[in-house]
Formats: structure tokens, C-alpha cells, sequence
């Protein structure tokens, strides 16, 4: 059910991407993909690693989840790149001439940036305390239902991010049903997206924190 | 700590509706503190009832839950309405003739019927089960995991549906930035009450799905 969501909304994605490249030097059409992607894709695959391999040994699992998230938030920082240069090399269309863009005045950007230091601080708490140099084991257990919970609240941080980003996008750009009063493909290829977007958010929630699918630990975990 | 943010992101949210009041004849300032209101504080409330009231039995608690969140819907109604009202009797500034807005064409509405449709499910399948006629212990028990899940995925999803309101209504309106190249007072407004919504919802997150504070039955609940 996830895995069909994420493709259809990954699709979308590339649709809302294709469809609305803003008109600049630096490629932007990266931007929104691959902001979703590393919000999205990869954190759920992450999140989701320890749901689905219930008989792979711990250290594996760990090391895979750690990898996943970094990926994630390379891939977060590379969409950042491409944003931050679609607004410093933004160009007039008219006049030809360099007209470079403010940065971080949108709500979205303050949503994204919270949730990017959030996974910042997350990550890097969380390679510490459960990787290297590693806490002793009762503070591990102490410290993992925050862990859990803070990882949750960053999804939806991420979540929340993304949606707003089409939120904005389409009253930015998007203008067409107040000529035609009726809704045009662009917003509806969005407003499909969003709804899928959030669908697939919801089902990796379930998936995460559904109490009887955490995974117990193995004995050779002990 | 929820408390404090609830009380900020309340007053900010007022600052937001005051400041931004849409030209229309049916008092448009109701709508998105009321959206607010009914998609948050209230659900907020009836979400982290269960964690406060540890020793209050538990057929008070339940019928408090159910009230908290049939009050959050009606002003969730309310505001909807004021919506529709805000676009069915919009003015034209110039001419001065009555100009309907269309209805349910941005993805926030979108996002917004979806957290309404699952809520309205959400209530409906909770009273059914869990109050008159109520189901067999069993059945209860069996659905309650899945009754909380769904619970705060609807959070997340009025969460979503209220900060791409705020988005939106940044992109639609608040074009200040662009000339003066500087943050303006509404914009700082909008910003800190999204983050600050954002901060008030990870704390109710973090309350109810904490493993350690959830309810324990009581002996008289047995």
C-alpha cells in the first residue's frame, strides 16, 4: 500500500516538477524532486527498515537505517543547493539581467529548515549514542522512545514542509482557474500529488507506530 | 510546554487573521482562527485528555473525548462555512458587483476535506464502537490501536491542512518582501505562527504517542 503510494506520488512529483520549472539559469527542476525525495522516500524507507526485516540481526538493520537517513539528507541538502541557486541567479525575463531572489522568507522555508536541523541534531544524537563511540545500554534504552518520537515528529515536520511547498507553488504560480473557473491539469496533477503525498505519510505512521508491528528484539541481539 | 505554545500560536493566529482580513461582506476574520481552533486546540485538548486525567475512571474521560471532539468539528464546520460565505459573497473591489470565488480548488482545501472526511469517519466509527451501542471488549480491543493511529494521523493531516493555509495565504497576499527586499511584520507573523503550530503539534505528538504515559486501566475500569 506504501510502496504503490510512493510511486504514484513520486510520479506526480516529477509531473509537478516537469510541469513548473521556474524560469532560471540553475536547473530547478531538481529542486522539488529531490526535496521530496529526501524528505520522504528515503526517511520512510529508513523508518520503515525495522518493520519490514524483523529477523535481521540489529547491527545490520542500524547500520542500514543510519546510511539511509544520511543519504536522505544529502539529498535534502542538494535540493537546498538547487533552490538557493534558482534564487541567487534568478534572471529578469525581460530585461535579461541578473535579479537574485531573497532566501528564507517563505513559511515553507522556516518549516523546512526547522526540519532540517531537527534531522541535523537527530542524526547526529542518534550515531553517538547508538553507533560510535555508543552509550552504555541502559541509556540507550532510556534514550529510545525519544528517538523514536523525535524521528516521528521530523517525518511529519518534512511532511508538513512538502505540502506546504505545493500550497505555495500553486498560489504563486497556478493562476489559470481564476480565468476559466475550472481547475486546470497543473493544479490538479498538485492537488493529486498533496493527497497521495499525504496518504503515503499516513500509511508509513501506521506502519511505524503500530504497537504489535515494533520490532522485538533476537537473540543474537542480546 | 504545550500549553505555553498553544497560547502563542493562539494569539499569533489572531494577529494572522486580524491583519489579513478578506474583502468580503460575511466577516471573514472567523474563518481561519476557527479553522484553527477546531483542527487544533480542541483536538489537542481531547488527544492528550487520556494522558492528564490518569485517575479520573475511565466512562468520564470518554465521554469528555467524544464531547472535546464533536466541539472541534462543529468549529471546524463553522469555519468551513465562513469560507464558503467569504467566496460565495466576495465583492469586486473596482466594479463593486458580486463576484463568487470557485470553492475547493486549492490543495489546502483539498488537504482540509480529507482531515474532515476521516474525522467525520473517525467520530462516527469511535461513538459507534466505544459508546452506544459500543461492541464487544473484544472488538474494542482489537480496534483501539487502530482507533488512536488513525487518531493522529487526522492530526497530522488538520496539521498539514492549517500550515498550507498559512502558506497559501502567504503567497496569495503578502508580496511586501519583493519590493523592499526586507522580511515585513505580517510575513514574521505568519512564519513564527507556523513554526510555533509546528512546535505545539510536536508536543501533543510526543505526549500521546510516548509509550510510557499512555493510560493504564484503572481497578474500576474493569
Amino acid at each position: 500500500m506504501g510502496g504503490v503510494l510512493r510511486v504514484v506520488s513520486g510520479s506526480l512529483g516529477w509531473c509537478v516538477t516537469i510541469r513548473f520549472p521556474r524560469p532560471t539559469k540553475a536547473g530547478i527542476p531538481l529542486a522539488p524532486s529531490s526535496h521530496e525525495r529526501g524528505s520522504f522516500a528515503d526517511q520512510r524507507r529508513s523508518h520503515a527498515y525495522y518493520r519490514g526485516f524483523r529477523s535481521t540481526p540489529k547491527k545490520y538493520t542500524k547500520l542500514i537505517h543510519g546510511a539511509l537517513q544520511l543519504c536522505s539528507f544529502l539529498i535534502l541538502l542538494l535540493g537546498l543547493k538547487a533552490v538557493l541557486d534558482s534564487h541567487d541567479l534568478n534572471v529578469n525575463a525581460k530585461t535579461g539581467k541578473l535579479e537574485p531572489t531573497v532566501n528564507f522568507y517563505s513559511v515553507h522555508s522556516w518549516i523546512g529548515l526547522l526540519a532540517m536541523s531537527l534531522f541535523g541534531i537527530q542524526w547526529v544524537g542518534g550515531f553517538v549514542t547508538f553507533f560510535k563511540p555508543g552509550a552504555s545500554m541502559e541509556f540507550r534504552k532510556a534514550v529510545m522512545p525519544a528517538h523514536r518520537l523525535l524521528g516521528t515528529i521530523i517525518f511529519v515536520c518534512s511532511l508538513s514542509a512538502a505540502l506546504m511547498g505545493v500550497a505555495e507553488l500553486s498560489a504563486w504560480s497556478m493562476k489559470c482557474w481564476l480565468d476559466d473557473k475550472v481547475i486546470c491539469t497543473e493544479m490538479l496533477i498538485a492537488n493529486l500529488f498533496a493527497v497521495i503525498l499525504m496518504g503515503f505519510a499516513g500509511t508509513v505512521l501506521f506502519l511505524v507506530a503500530h504497537p504489535s508491528w515494533i520490532r522485538q528484539p533476537l537473540p543474537s541481539d542480546m
